[in-house]
Order: structure tokens, then C-alpha cells, then sequence
């Protein structure tokens, strides 16, 4: 049987579930575009490509596989900081880049969309990708694609296929499929380290869980709701994990961030005997810019790879597999749920007259949400804001949260939607919003209808309060006309309670088109985690 | 005498020109933002990173050298397409990124930003750039920043700086000044070559020059001028070059640039029995996607570091000292100056009822641009139908002519305009525009004045001559409305030519903000330059 190269990654794709790629002809890519259009795939424009990739991870991060497709140079270059973002957040991304003709870069150096030597783009992309590959060669180029799938797969991250525009149609004859190694959990290790964790748990007294994001990109949430079942520990979520068990589930403090997040979930987690650190590697964000209090001497870590053990590793173990023998291996539950504070709200909303607070929306968003909304934050006030919004079940929550790049949100928006089906809520500030909030309009072109919320207060808010100087300040932009740039939109510009609750209502009744809701607030009211924050790395920039 | 690593960056900045120093704050660059925002250099600025960066190249073109100041990852990462275009256009951008503290990188290596080892950032800069280096070292920092000035003035090309925020304020000591080694040209080489050309410039019956972009870089307007003031040899210019040399000048022929270019143009360039090439290694939109026919055993080519005579070549020669020494040893001119073709006008404008076409706006603007505009043109028809632009002296007209990166224009204008004192005319492309044109705001807010005239055709037209599908449409703006977002800004939709002219006459004569038209065109009227090239380009992904 033969096919081509091109046809063969249309294909593959298709078989790994993927139905939408993102991103920007140019000419070293318009031929496979050809192809794709031919597909049974849908090519999804953005307004710029770096656009495209925030949209394909978040497409990733709901549907499992997401890709993007772009020219040499000029594309693959401008997708280098969200393909970063993917890694650092382990979403995978299959970025896919059109390339000069081999014979081209032969005979003709010196090619428009060239930066230096050819290979230097793959070199880039070497640091940002679990695996890079030029399919130039049709005895390899099937297998180079299996390989890259099977990698985003196996390892959550980006990977990078490059294809020569003269190879697109280069036809390939298919060999019987190969069985890749198989480099599962070590059993002996995986039996060791699960019989000791039992041991640790039944002699707990003070048990906590804390979730992380793996939980989300290795598909383990129901593998998590079983296992509160079995043990009734509370259970808190790293910001990258928020919504890996379900905001409304009995066991569910909120999200654990040392001195940010809230004290009663900082409490239970750092007062465990036993804590169960599980799909996480705690960063500087995760640990509340290090103002945490965990001691490894009470902690049993599963990631992907390994379970720590206190002080002692495990190599070789995948946390699904871990997971899978630990949950049997228990005794079933020997007490009730435990008791834990209760979701912010905001009692007697909408207060005639009184202006709008971060506090009060999120409340207010809290009181309102519907189950069938899934919320993507952008990275700024609105993230940390939205540690105390409690969301839909499973990947509720989507954000830039480690990498905390802004501008994500309003282009994830699209592949959030895409991928889930579900209307998003976007939280955005109206600094992020000016690097990427444009990408609105493909929403409204394409026929979707988040609900984007901006909070509008005249800069970087978060950088306000670490340092303030008029480089903090950024252009007042009037987001409502945009109603008039571009649509079909809703759009309103909003200062007070009253105004807001009918805009959000307006929205909630009206899902034929996106709504933005610009939200005016004052430059001195930040959410108390931004506030914490603010302060604590204020005192590392002024050198502390 | 001592400083601090920060202070000592700024002082040689200013040292070397610089007045403003483009980019986005984030919080590992916030602390050297705030000795910038107490120095005598100004800090731009603006909505994305990537932008800053367009900026910073243009600025570097009209003013000798640019800078662009960001974070780490998340900021440097974004800046990547248009430093690698900066690269491709021989612009010395230095690029300054913040990092995590020396003592940070250390000990916590999950810091946000972070999406590897943190030298992978400076190992992709690697790839970009024509110096790199980490002032981490208060022993080495104040040397390295020299050599990345001297870098950068020396191959005109980007250089990277990355400053760990820890050691913004690290006192250092300087030493005595401290001359560089001087890799000036071979006096030998330089003598020969020199005698060589004189002879066979001697015996041409039928010269011609062609005039590349590094005369722009390295200053040699004047000494290209008084060198054809010796020859009277016509003079064209490949697009990189264009308004090398003043495009009023009775010498000059228009853009060369094979098939694509005018006819005129092309005869004189390639019946030549001597072509004297100057500051440039033909690409391929130079040679007209491989159309043009030059035959190297008739040419003499002088680049930065070689002189080519026919098929052998002297290396380690400055086009610069080249220059100073071949015009000296000419003879007094010995002929008028030659006749050539006139540039293209438009008679009768505005023609009562007649809708726009590329070809009119172009005619009307030759007949009407002012001496004191400088035309900065994004990638797309625009630049191509530029080609028969004719515009002000010297570095008069700005585009990303090889590289060809979308969305260059509306930011490079921040920094054409305050790097020269002149008024930009943008021309750019609905699609380029959605990438970038929401730059403008900046524009407005920091008082400036360009005149942006959108090529508004419903898509990416070079592509759909290329090849066309629904990936090539794009979501419909009504750009005029831009001006009820952000402001002050005079905007208009036009579509025939009264309507043109009463707007266009409107910026010319009310200079107090910028002006935006947007030009409706038919999406089957290219530039005559473009359609040849879509064709040629046609034949190539169609797999000829």
C-alpha cells in the first residue's frame, strides 16, 4: 500500500483524533493546505500564528492531540514562545512546518524567509520538543511520523515535523506496522512502591492530597475521584491541576499556593502527616513564590516517571500504573468526607450603585457559572483571581499557569471550544488582551460564542505591584467599539454591579455570538493572592 | 571609576546613539526598567514583544542602532521571528532579556517562564545573532557589553545580552579603555583589487551598477553617489536597497529584481558588459524568483568583507575602504548621464466614479508624496507594488524585502518615525494588518503621526496567485471603526478615488495624529510584480 507524506500525517492525524489544525498558509506550506483542505480535517485561520499554537494547546489539553501548521521562518519563528508554553505546561502540540524544497535548499541558499543556515530552525525547535524530525526522506518519513505522534503521546509535550515542500507529494510505500518498545513501569519497582505507600497511608492521621496537572495531560481524574473515594482525604490543586477533581466534589479544598492561596486549604496540606504530591513537580508558582511549607519527610510524590518516597526514589514507574495499583490496594473508607470552608460567594449581587471589585466578580461568577462554561485564564490578575473560582468538572480550567505567558487565553478560547464543545468563559486583563484579543474576531467569524471578560484596569497590574513606573502604563483602548470593528459581537463596557450583572446575563441568554465584557476596575484593587504575590516578589526585584 | 552592570549597559547605549529603548516590562527586566526609566534614554512601550522588536529594527536602519529591552522566556521567546528577520535584513538590533537571578537559577530551577534549561534561551539567540552573552559576571560584563556593540556595528546584525536580575546593580570597576583589535581590509588585497576594477570599469562600453542593501547599513549613500557621479553608469537597485539611493536621482533606473521588476530596469542590468553589484548576495526576491539572468564572469560584486571579480575573489576587504579607494582612482567623468524610463504617475486623479486599483494609488502617490515621508512597507502586494514607488532620499523606504515577515510595517513605523524625525507612510495588507496594525494605538498615544494605507482585499492576495483555497480568506474588519477603539486617529474606508483623494489630502494637510485609509481593491488586482511573481512562484509549489 502507498500513499504520500503528506497524506500519510493527514491521515495519522486524523487517527489520533485530531479534527482541527491551526494556522497561517505561506508558501512553503500552501501545498500541504492543498491537502488538508481536501481532508477530512477542518484548517482553522488565525489572525497570526503564534495564535494558532495558543489555540492548539489548548485544543491538546481537551481532546488529547492538537497541531498547527505554518510556513518556514517567518511562521515557525513567530510560534517559538507558545510552543514553549505547550512544554512547560506539557501539552501536546504537533507544530508542523512547511520548509524550502530539498532540492531548493540545495541549489538556492539564499531563499526568502531565511535566517541562517536551514537547520537552524530545526535546532530551535530541538529545545522546545520532545522530538524533531525533516521528513525529506520517504523510506523514513512513516515511521518519523509515528514516532513524533507516539512521543506527544507518551511524554505530554510539543513535537516538530518538518516537511520540504518538494516531499509533500513524494509518495511512500508503507512497511506492517511496528509495535514501538513498550517502556512501561518497572513491575518490581512499581509492587515495592506501592506497598510501602499503603503501609504510609493506613498510618496517617492527618492525610492530605495534592493534585497536579499530569492528573489532567495522562487523563487520571477519574483515577483521582477513585481514589478519594477510597481514602476521604481532602484534596487541594496546584494551579496548573485546578479542576483535575471536580470544584464542587466534597473532598475539594481549592487550590493549594502557600502563602497565596487560601489559609484553610494552606493549613490542612501543610499540616498533613502524610502528604500525597501527585502528576506534579512543584514550581515557584505552585509553592507561592516559595513562601510553602512542605517538608519532604511527609510527602509521597508520583509524577509520570518515578514516585518519591520521602527521601527515596522509585525510577520507572508511570503514575497511570501507579495509580491503577494503589487504588485496589486500599481499604475501602473507614470515615466521612471532611468538612472544608465553602466557595466564595456574593451575597445580595447586583448592590445598586456600587462599583465593581475583583472580589465581587469572582463571587458573583462563583453564584452564576454554568456547569456547561469552561474557564480559560489568561496569565495577570485574572489568573490568581481566579484560584477562588470554582468551575466545571474535569479540564474546567485552562491557563498559562507555570509558564504564565499572557495574551493565551482569548486565542485558546478557540481551541478550547473546538476541541470540548463547551463555551468558554475567558478571563483576560487588558494588557493580554491587547498582545492577542483580536483573535476575537476568528471566534465570532468561525461561528463560536465565548464570553470573554476583560479586567480593564489601564496596565500591567501585576508588575504594579512588584514595581510600579510609567512603563507599567499601556494605551486606554475602548473594547466595546470593537463591536463595531469586527462581529457578529455583544459588547458592553461596564463599571458598576448593576451593569455587569446585565451584561453577564445578557451573555448567558445570548449564545448565538461572542460577548466581551470590559470590567473597569480600580488600578488598586487587586485580587488578595496578586496582592500577596506582589509583595513577595517585590522584596526578591528589590533585592531581597 | 566604578558602576553597576545596569548603569554601565545604559551609559554605552547612549554612548552609541541610542535614545529609546522599545519592549514589554516583566518582572525579571523590571528593575534594570526602572534605571532605564532614570536615565536620558526613553522607554517605548508596546502592546506585544514581537512588536517592540519590528520596532527596534527599524529604528536601528534610520538611526545606526536599535534596542529592545524584555523578560525572560515568555518575552524573549516572542521576539524570535522578528530578531531572526533583523538578522535576515542585516538591521544591529541589541536585544536585552531579563533572566532569573544568578542565585535564583541556582537553587530554585522551576521558576516561572521557565521551559527547559534556562541556556536554552541563549543557545536559540545563538542562532539570531552575531554576539551573545550572560552578564553574570561583574569581571567580564562592561567587555562584553563593548564587544556586543562592536558586533553589532561591525556585521550590522542583531545581538543578545541576557541580564540575570540579580546582578542589574553588581558594582563593577572599569578598566582602561581597552582598543579592539582592528579586522580591517588586507592593504594589499584592497590595492589590487582596486586596480583590477578600475581597469575593467576602464574598458565597459555598456555599465551599470546595481546597489544592495548594505550601503544602507554600512552609510555609503554618499560615497554611491559620488561614485556615479564619477561613472555616470545608470543605477538600479535591488529591493532591499531601494532609496539607496535617491529614487529622484538622473541616474537612477528603479528596482531591479529579474522578470518581476520593470522592463527597462532589467535590459540595462543584464546587457551590461560590466555590472558593478554593491552590498548585496542576490537572493531570491532580488533575482525575481530565479528570473533574472546575470552572468558573474561580467560582474564585479563588493560586499562587506570581499570584493568578487568575475570567479575569483579577495577576501578581507570593507566594502567601506573599497568605496574610498576606487572613487579617488577613477577619471572625471567622461559622459552625460543616461537616459532612463520616468516613474509611473497618475493622470487625472482623481477620475470621477473610478474605483481604486494598486496600480492608480501608486501613480497618485508619486505624484504627490512629500520629500519629508519615509515609506515603510509590510510583506504582501504592498511590497511589491512598491517597487515602483518613488520616495525621499537615503534611507526613505523600509521593508522586511527578503525576509518578507507579515506585520513588520505598523510597528516598524514607532521606530522609523522616532528614529529620523519623519513621518512614516505605512503600506501594508489586510492580513499583515491583523497580525500588527493594532500597534497603532501606541502610535496615537505617544503622539506620533504615520499615515497607514491598508491594501484592504479580503485575504492573503500573494497566495491566492500562488494557490487558493478558504485558507487564504481571512475575518472581515471595518477598519475605519478602529478609530471609536483607540485614538486620536483620523480613519477612513474608501473605495474609489475621490474618495481616496479627499483622505489622503486630509493626512497630508492635518499632521496632529495618524491617519488610517483603508483602500477596498478588488481581490483579482495585483501589482503587476506580484502577479509575475505568483506565477513563477505558482510554478514552483505546483512542483515545477
Amino acid at each position: 500500500m502507498s500513499t504520500s507524506i503528506g497524506q500519510y500525517l493527514l491521515q495519522r492525524l486524523h487517527e489520533e483524533g485530531v479534527r482541527h489544525v491551526f494556522g497561517v498558509p505561506g508558501d512553503y506550506i500552501l501545498r500541504w493546505y492543498q491537502q488538508l483542505a481536501h481532508s477530512e480535517l477542518t484548517q482553522v485561520g488565525t489572525t497570526r500564528e503564534d495564535n494558532a499554537a495558543f489555540a492548539a494547546d489548548a485544543y491538546a489539553r481537551v481532546h488529547g492531540l492538537g497541531a498547527l501548521a505554518v510556513t518556514y521562518g517567518v511562521g515557525a519563528l513567530s510560534v517559538v514562545n507558545a510552543v514553549a508554553g505547550a512544554a512547560a505546561e506539557s501539552s501536546p502540540v504537533v507544530v508542523i512546518s512547511g520548509a524550502p524544497g530539498v532540492i531548493e535548499q540545495r541549489e538556492h541558499p539564499l531563499l526568502h524567509h531565511r535566517f541562517g543556515p536551514y537547520h537552524f530552525q530545526r535546532e530551535i525547535f530541538e529545545r522546545l520538543t520532545c522530538y524533531c524530525a525533516v521528513l525529506d526522506d520517504p523510506l523514513l518519513a512513516a515511521r518519523q511520523i509515528d514516532r513524533a505522534l507516539a512521543a506527544a503521546r507518551r511524554y505530554s509535550k510539543p513535537v516538530y515535523l518538518e516537511l520540504p515542500r518538494d516531499r509533500v507529494d513524494t509518495v511512500i510505500h508503507l512497511q506492517p506496522e511496528c509495535v514501538f518498545d513498550d517502556d512501561g513501569s518497572d513491575p518490581d519497582a512499581l509492587a515495592e512502591a506501592v506497598a510501602e505507600t499503603v503501609a504510609l497511608l493506613a498510618g496517617a492521621e492527618r492525610g492530605a492530597v495534592l493534585a497536579g496537572v499530569e492528573l489532567h495531560r495522562y487523563r487520571q481524574q477519574d483515577a483521582l475521584a477513585a481514589l478519594v473515594e477510597r481514602l476521604r482525604w481532602p484534596v487541594a490543586a496546584t494551579l496548573s491541576g485546578k479542576s483535575v477533581l471536580s470544584e464542587q466534589h466534597p473532598a475539594y479544598l481549592g487550590v493549594y499556593e502557600g502563602a497565596m492561596g487560601a489559609e484553610y486549604a494552606r493549613n490542612v496540606i501543610e499540616d498533613a502527616d502524610i502528604l500525597l504530591l501527585l502528576g506534579s513537580a512543584l514550581n515557584d508558582v505552585d509553592l507561592g513564590v516559595f513562601t510553602a511549607r512542605l517538608d519532604p519527610r511527609h510527602m509521597i510524590q508520583a509524577r509520570n516517571d518515578e514516585v518519591c518516597v520521602r527521601h527515596h526514589r522509585y525510577p520507572n514507574i508511570r503514575l497511570a500504573d501507579f495509580l491503577s495499583a494503589l487504588i485496589p490496594a486500599l481499604q475501602a473508607p473507614q470515615r466521612d468526607w471532611p468538612a472544608h470552608s465553602l466557595p466564595l460567594s456574593a451575597p445580595g449581587f447586583p448592590e445598586p450603585g456600587d462599583a465593581m471589585t475583583v472580589s465581587r466578580l469572582i463571587g458573583r461568577l462563583n453564584d452564576t457559572l454554568p456547569d456547561d462554561m469552561l474557564v480559560v485564564s489568561d496569565t495577570g490578575d485574572c489568573l490568581f483571581a481566579s484560584l477562588e473560582l470554582r468551575t466545571h468538572p474535569r479540564t474546567g480550567f485552562l491557563a498559562s499557569a507555570y509558564y504564565t505567558t499572557m495574551g493565551f487565553a482569548v486565542p485558546a478560547a478557540l481551541g478550547a471550544q473546538l476541541g470540548s464543545g463547551l463555551r468558554p468563559l475567558v478571563l483576560v486583563g487588558d494588557g493580554a488582551f491587547q498582545m492577542t484579543g483580536m483573535e476575537l474576531s476568528t471566534a465570532a467569524w468561525k461561528g463560536l460564542n465565548p464570553v470573554v471578560i476583560v479586567f480593564d484596569n489601564g496596565g500591567y497590574s501585576t508588575e504594579r505591584f512588584i514595581l510600579d513606573g510609567p512603563f507599567n502604563d499601556i494605551a486606554p483602548w475602548r473594547l466595546d467599539a470593537l463591536a463595531d470593528v469586527f462581529g457578529p459581537l455583544y459588547a458592553f463596557t461596564i463599571g458598576d454591579e448593576q451593569a455587569f450583572d446585565a451584561a453577564w446575563q445578557h451573555a448567558l441568554a445570548h449564545k448565538d455570538r461572542p460577548t466581551l465584557i470590559a470590567v473597569k476596575l480600580a488600578a488598586d484593587d487587586p485580587s488578595s493572592a496578586m496582592r500577596r504575590l506582589g509583595e513577595s516578589l517585590g522584596k526578591t526585584v528589590k533585592g531581597g
